[in-house]
């Protein structure tokens, strides 16, 4: 099969088209014809190889998620049939023809929603509604702040919030960013130009500051988010484009006895992946087919265009989902 | 009323007996008499003028905790009737006579404890109580560090993880009080002489790390503890004594999928006060009368040997409550 390969480590240049062994589906897994593949951040610290593949994933090939139709079942498959439109996550390899999932990891595609458009789905809708909503329990009436929220992440993030009913709070260093969140429903926006960013979280929560802080930045906003939170707010870290290491000031984390939770899909066992695809097929996706839920798609690129398209997310010039299709 | 009373910001030679006018009960409140009143680690900091008393709480007089018994009932207050004996937390002015507290955040001493035992029990135990099993959820078969396993809230959090069917290890720079702590039905006891103890903790866990940190030290172990828990870990940190500032590797609390909580019940507002305290009565009390739990009680000092008390804290010469006597 035709794959995206890294080369070598390094710069987008060492993405390229080859050929790879196609995979075989084991007992309970189905094998996908992939149509499209949404790129990720990780995917780009793959390719600089900093973020390793974890053990029986293809090491040279990126990729997290998958939209496409389900081209063999393995031994004991029963849930799918030949020619069913499904999507999901994997742990790599996602830049493929093909992909092998077992056949509880795939979750349908909503009807309403096109082959390449699912592609950008699984990994941002997945980790926000597993982040926001499973793990820090976001409820209605809740205020809620989502750094980079013209992000992939960001901008399923803002949707998730609001089909909870929470009140949400976005940052973006870029304006057009920020208006353009304001059009997905983001309450208030504010652009990060200094340190002054909790300061006007806090203003715009009446000096309360938020319940919850949905950060993918890292290192660098963590300092302002605890000065951000409301007494007893959690914050979920599912990102760290700025850095990991930081400074915390474990005083303010006791005296506002705030939460601080860590969470990453990609290492998870096979049985929560499988809890979550479920859970997921199950709540969200009818959410995509009433429209309360849909895609942000920034642009869909063949896949032999993938440098471009880490060029693009790499100079943070996206406003939600890069796609990559094979056709 | 007599009281123990700060001078000045200072070392132990601050606290002298002085006369203070006793507090009156309001609407739903008790006068308690005071028989005796534990000795905390933020006595010593609001002794050195680094914990300000919280609004509407003697700012002079230290003490966040009382045993005695009750002398008069508010206007409307009907849980207790005079000459019972209870006990429970304060804000403060607990090194007092009298203290006043709202007639649900008492809670009655155990059929079989001394009044003056009594005034070792509520800030330790209701500090273990609330972090290790109502914010952390501890279960039987879990593993839970807990550092300072010779402290007031360590010989608490021994005990009460005992009760919960946990596994404990605990740690203690002073090999005798790791001995001491074993006699508490501490599981595995380190002794911390250098940064090594993460390594002795997986040690003790086949590899994999605790469950669950209860933390009393603060900005030093902070990472020891990251790298000491197992995958989905969650620490709870109750005091500071090593300081609140910290680095945090984020990148170890995302791939171990890590929860960090801060607490504190000082500040806490007052229905919140109330809920610990009822579900502490119900709960725990009857664990006292039937041998499951006791306070663990270093010495008894008379209230105007505060000084020597605190030195003796200070020192970290302390294994188990340091209690204050009124007799």
């Amino acid at each position: 099969m035709r794959a995206i390969v890294i080369r070598e480590p390094g710069d987008p240049s060492v993405l390229e088209l080859g050929e790879m062994e196609r995979p075989e589906p084991g007992r309970g897994e189905v094998l996908v014809r992939v149509r499209a593949s949404g790129v990720n951040r990780a995917d780009l610290l793959q390719r600089r190889g900093l973020y390793p593949a974890p053990p029986g994933v293809p090491e040279r090939i990126p990729g997290l998620e998958f939209s496409g139709r389900v081209e063999e079942l393995g031994p004991g498959a029963t849930r799918w049939t030949v020619g069913e439109a499904v999507m999901g996550l994997v742990g790599g390899g996602g830049y493929a023809e093909f992909v092998v999932v077992h056949e509880r990891e795939a979750v349908r595609v909503p009807a309403n929603v096109s082959a390449e458009d699912a592609g950008a789905i699984p990994e941002v809708f997945m980790t926000a509604y597993d982040a926001l909503l499973r793990q820090i329990g976001l409820t209605a009436g809740e205020t809620v702040l989502i750094h980079a929220a013209g992000s992939g992440v960001g901008t399923a993030a803002v949707q998730v919030a609001r089909v909870a009913g929470a009140r949400t709070i976005g940052t973006s260093r870029t304006a057009a960013k920020v208006e353009r969140a304001k059009e997905l429903g983001l309450d208030v926006g504010i652009v990060v130009a200094d340190d002054s960013w909790p300061a006007a979280v806090l203003e715009a929560t009446g000096g309360r500051g938020v319940d919850v802080v949905l950060d993918l930045v890292g290192g660098a906003y963590l300092d302002g988010n605890l000065r951000a939170l409301a007494p007893l707010g959690r914050q979920i870290v599912v990102g760290l484009t700025s850095g990991r290491k930081a400074g915390l000031d474990l005083g303010r984390l006791l005296s506002k006895r705030l939460t601080l939770v860590g969470t990453v899909l990609r290492a998870r066992p096979l049985e929560e992946k499988i809890a979550l695809a479920r859970e997921f097929e199950d709540r969200a996706v009818p959410l995509f087919e009433t429209g309360r839920l849909h895609p942000v798609i920034d642009g869909i690129y063949p896949v032999w265009e993938a440098a471009a398209a880490h060029t693009r997310m790499e100079a943070d010039e996206n406003f939600g989902k890069i796609v990559l299709s094979w056709e």
